[in-house]
């Protein structure tokens, strides 16, 4: 096994929390304190991409996502302070207003293509026009895909479990529950389960896809960084539980019972959820492993997002 | 002397990095890394009031400031996090649509009472009224000053300077630049340089009262706290220097040329500076420090406040 190389990007170690939260006691890993603007689990990823998009002499680097990815934000900004000019393809439309994470992008000068639904599903036809264009004029361009959720992204989330059990120091933890959008914050922790002989159970509350997709997603993902790195002889799959029914509103929404439950955490810890990824998945954490516990062993991964909330302010203010 | 006590609320030690713009080489310490919500310098003097606060057995902090207050925002979101409720006195005016430091002020349920410039300027006769009220009822209140600037709050200013210190390892560094609003951060680097032994030159760029004031206040904080606690035997006042001259356009405001700075020099590092602060002090550190020089031993220190820069985004992308 050959540990790819990294740059440095995150403030890690990123610190483990005791919280409660109407009565009942968890641990939190705050990997929203990566950063600030550089806030979130999509910059342990970024260490081991931008590695190799410096490497490789990059002028640009490619990402996509929704109109506020985080991740499209942290890549943004990543490339930024490397000196590597940013193409952002966004699922959504050009606006007037520039908020939440698009109001980070553009101030650290990233450049937009944005694709309505039918285009974003052909994104691979775009991304490869615009990056043909660009190598006529002679640039490199680096192409990250959608979550930083490649063999060489998710080392930022294996090497994430090794930093977690230094940090465990007697903790009744015994599984990790995280939000997951392009499965790679999940796929990274199952193989640095594997690597670093750790005993827990992953819970990946899935917030965009079906949870089948999502299920042979993460597994893909962790198979072909086996393949290509050696981890492990064999993956254990049954140490990965896909959570579907929790994000029927879509994406880019938030049912105003999820609302709810934020507002209320907010006002008992001080820490804010966002719309699209933490929010989701701490309400199903409440409902599965909270809701009438007075402690809880699995350890939720607060994964950072808190720009995506500027955006929906409205709504979680209730005016 | 004796050491006061302290909670544990801040992300610490945070980490300086090398920076360059421009051309020019300087060190940056990102004291915005202290959390996500509760992000900035406000947090490390909260560390030592919310703990009197705490032992006090106040059902209620209260606080002030404009109403953009990075100060109030941290307070209330750290007041929230060790189950205090929070009463913010702001400078400004009830708004149907909360946003930037207002916004996360309300999600963590802090109540509100908003005063014009007149009624500003009469803030202990209302603070006095609704503490009355409160204590009427039974309620324990304490009173945190603007800027967390009191003899208590400014030890985490003093301690900087020992985290500060570790880690400087080599780095030629001889001065420190810093935004000075409320003055305390100023005083608390000032005690800690006599404290640590450490020789540096600190520059303290007024953002908000004039230059005389500033220095005055300074110098009283600074006072204040070593008769209180006896950290030295007279303290050198030539090691601050207040610089006036960059808050023209008053502290609610920034001018279209510091915009155009924070915006280069965004685009050059990723790092976003804020409208009040750290944007008018590094426009200054860059007229002073940077400007046709290869390196500068002047660090620059970050104290946060990102979030009021989301309230000024028209400005900032010039639209």
């Amino acid at each position: 096994m050959k540990n790819p190389k990294k740059i440095n990007l995150a403030n890690i170690p990123t610190p483990v929390f005791k919280i409660n939260y109407n009565g009942c006691t968890f641990h939190i890993k705050r990997d929203d304190y990566t950063g600030t603007e550089l806030s979130g689990n999509k910059i342990r990823k970024l260490e081991y991409l931008l590695y190799e998009a410096k490497k490789l002499g990059a002028d640009y680097v490619f990402t996509s996502g929704g109109e506020q990815s985080n991740h499209a934000r942290a890549t943004a900004i990543a490339a930024a302070s490397v000196g590597i000019k940013s193409k952002l393809f966004l699922w959504g439309q050009e606006r007037k207003n520039y908020d939440g994470n698009l109001f980070l992008d553009k101030m650290v000068g990233a450049e937009f293509v944005f694709l309505n639904l039918k285009e974003y599903q052909n994104l691979e036809k775009h991304i490869s026009r615009e990056k043909n264009k660009l190598e006529r004029k002679g640039k490199k361009v680096y192409v990250i895909p959608e979550g930083g959720s490649s063999p060489t992204g998710i080392w930022g989330y294996i090497n994430f479990v090794r930093e977690l059990k230094e940090q465990l120091d007697g903790k009744k933890i015994k599984g990790i529950l995280v939000a997951a959008g392009s499965g790679g914050t999940t796929a990274g922790i199952l193989l640095g389960l594997h690597l670093y002989n750790l005993n827990f159970k992953i819970f990946a509350v899935n917030v965009l896809h079906t949870p089948e997709f999502m299920t042979g997603k993460i597994k893909n993902l962790a198979d072909e960084c086996n393949a290509k790195y050696k981890i492990t002889r064999k993956i254990d799959y049954s140490r990965f539980e896909v959570i579907g029914g929790y994000s029927g509103e879509g994406y880019k929404h938030i049912a105003q019972e999820k609302v709810h439950v934020i507002r209320d955490f907010a006002r008992q810890t001080g820490i804010i959820l966002d719309p699209a990824y933490t929010g989701k998945a701490f309400y199903a954490f409440n409902e599965l492993f909270l809701k009438g516990k007075k402690t809880s062993s699995v350890l939720f991964l607060h994964t950072g997002g808190l720009f995506g909330a500027f955006a929906k302010r409205k709504n979680y203010l209730g005016v």
